[in-house]
């Protein structure tokens, strides 16, 4: 059992979807992805929050094994993004987004953080996912989340991350963005001539593809007949995936296919609850039972 | 090895595309459907065409074995589709349609083909199909396939229809647009209450959904790094589908979720070229090593 460090942004979250509302949820690419890589290994979380970051949210990190050492407090507001889904839950608009203390945000990494081997530098500002490999001593695996923010505005900050990362995930809008090519195959193939040797692209609903060394491997999504609210389901794939891998022997190589598979079965349930209502009450077990159930919908 | 009855159009397609412009194809849905229901099993097709049906796509029919005994030629014009696609080839605009003897027809199944015992009801008007079905004696299997087309002008007719077959086939925006509910699991529960046993959601690039009593299977599609023409990749879906079951031993129901993928690959083929061009230059050697490459790409 390996363990897994886990950065980007922990943040509240205000989401309007057509049926609710519900403000200042637990957010943020870090607080999914970390939540459910704990579900399957120890996680190091580094993050920053404010003044106004509620208790009962450090406790639900602690009560998911998330160590905190590396959650930095300071004063002022906690990062905070409004959004509001139309029905088909497809879309969604941003309505205002308060950085606070994540603007110009040093991530600091703690020196027992140094030598964590699985490296999740989930979805944040290019510069920050910099700042944080920086920190790091020889990890085994270094994965990077991303998205379209981040290509439209310091487009050269993250080709050079692309650059250092072993596997970089996007989701298929975001693939055509970054490379101009709408065919996801090409598109996974002009984005290896970045850099990774592994390409994950997330298609939702439809599942995720991982493109690696000679293998295209086609995941299927768990079909799920009520989204409730999809904030944090690709943060929750990465994170599922990242834990996964570091819980199993053998090198990520041998269990990427499987590890990809949990990642869409703990976001199936992110899907299913507002931001991580639904998540926070899941267990080992469960996750265990949907993935046997996936199984058994794609044999053929 | 049983065999398959195919009805539906038998169309000539001019087909533009970003790339390129063809006209006066071989195409129609019940063309697609019998070519690919052919590499399986032998197929007796039931059509109409006018004087202007070139003898050489005649001659195609029957290289691929199909029984064109009940292919009707009336004096008139072949039914002829004019379109265009867009550059990502998901939107297509019809440009125009002429109806020629397709106007008015009134099928007549050969004796020889009553018995047939699987039933592929390709996609066209609904009152064709339910005069085929009424010809038809003790079939095992029905299938229909259908379009917004008949969900807007004919629904009446389309509705009753899909209470006597066993199977209805559908795409994603048309599951949609027949029951309202955009979940593609909600949305299979509302067929499955209009009658069929089996609910078969086409979802292209992503794959396909069946559903059938206690159990959902969901399929992969073949990845393609070039799509030429996507015109009857549909209609070669469910062709290849029935071919393959009425190709096998041990009924319908054992051999569903393999009929449906080897119905992706011929679906596959379809894509890479335009109308029959490609479809019609393929083996089973080919179709089966594609198959077993799409076996190890959703493997884990």
């Amino acid at each position: 059992m390996s363990s897994v460090l886990v950065v980007g942004s922990t943040a509240l979250d205000s989401i309007k979807t057509p049926y609710q509302e519900n403000p200042r949820l637990l957010g943020g690419s870090a607080s999914h992805a970390a939540v459910a890589a704990g579900f399957f290994s120890p996680v190091n979380l580094v993050g920053v929050v404010g003044d106004d970051f509620p208790s009962e949210y450090v406790e639900l990190y602690k009560r998911h094994g998330i160590n905190i050492d590396g959650l930095e407090h300071k004063s002022g507001q906690t990062f905070h993004w409004s959004g509001e889904y139309e029905v088909n839950m497809n879309n969604r608009e941003t309505l205002s987004t308060i950085l606070g203390v994540i603007e110009g945000w040093q991530p600091k990494v703690p020196d027992s953080y140094k030598k964590t081997p699985y490296v999740l530098l989930a979805n944040m500002a290019p510069d920050v996912q910099h700042a944080v490999l920086d920190q790091m001593e020889n990890p085994e695996l270094v994965v990077a989340d991303t998205m379209d923010l981040w290509m439209n505005t310091t487009k050269d900050e993250l080709l050079r991350l692309i650059k250092r990362v072993d596997a970089l995930v996007v989701n298929d809008s975001e693939a055509q963005l970054l490379t101009g090519y709408d065919n996801v195959v090409v598109a996974t193939k002009k984005i290896h001539d970045l850099g990774p040797k592994y390409v994950i692209v997330k298609k939702g609903e439809h599942g995720a593809i991982l493109s690696g060394p000679n293998e295209l491997f086609i995941a299927p999504a768990y079909p799920l007949e009520k989204l409730v609210d999809p904030t944090g389901a690709g943060d929750s794939f990465v994170g599922g995936m990242m834990g996964y891998l570091a819980s199993r022997e053998g090198g990520h190589e041998k269990n990427l296919r499987k590890g990809i598979v949990y990642g869409t079965i703990v976001a199936s349930f992110c899907c299913e609850g507002f931001g991580l209502h639904r998540t926070g009450e899941v267990t080992g077990e469960m996750i265990e039972s949907r993935t046997q159930e996936l199984k058994k919908m794609s044999e053929w």
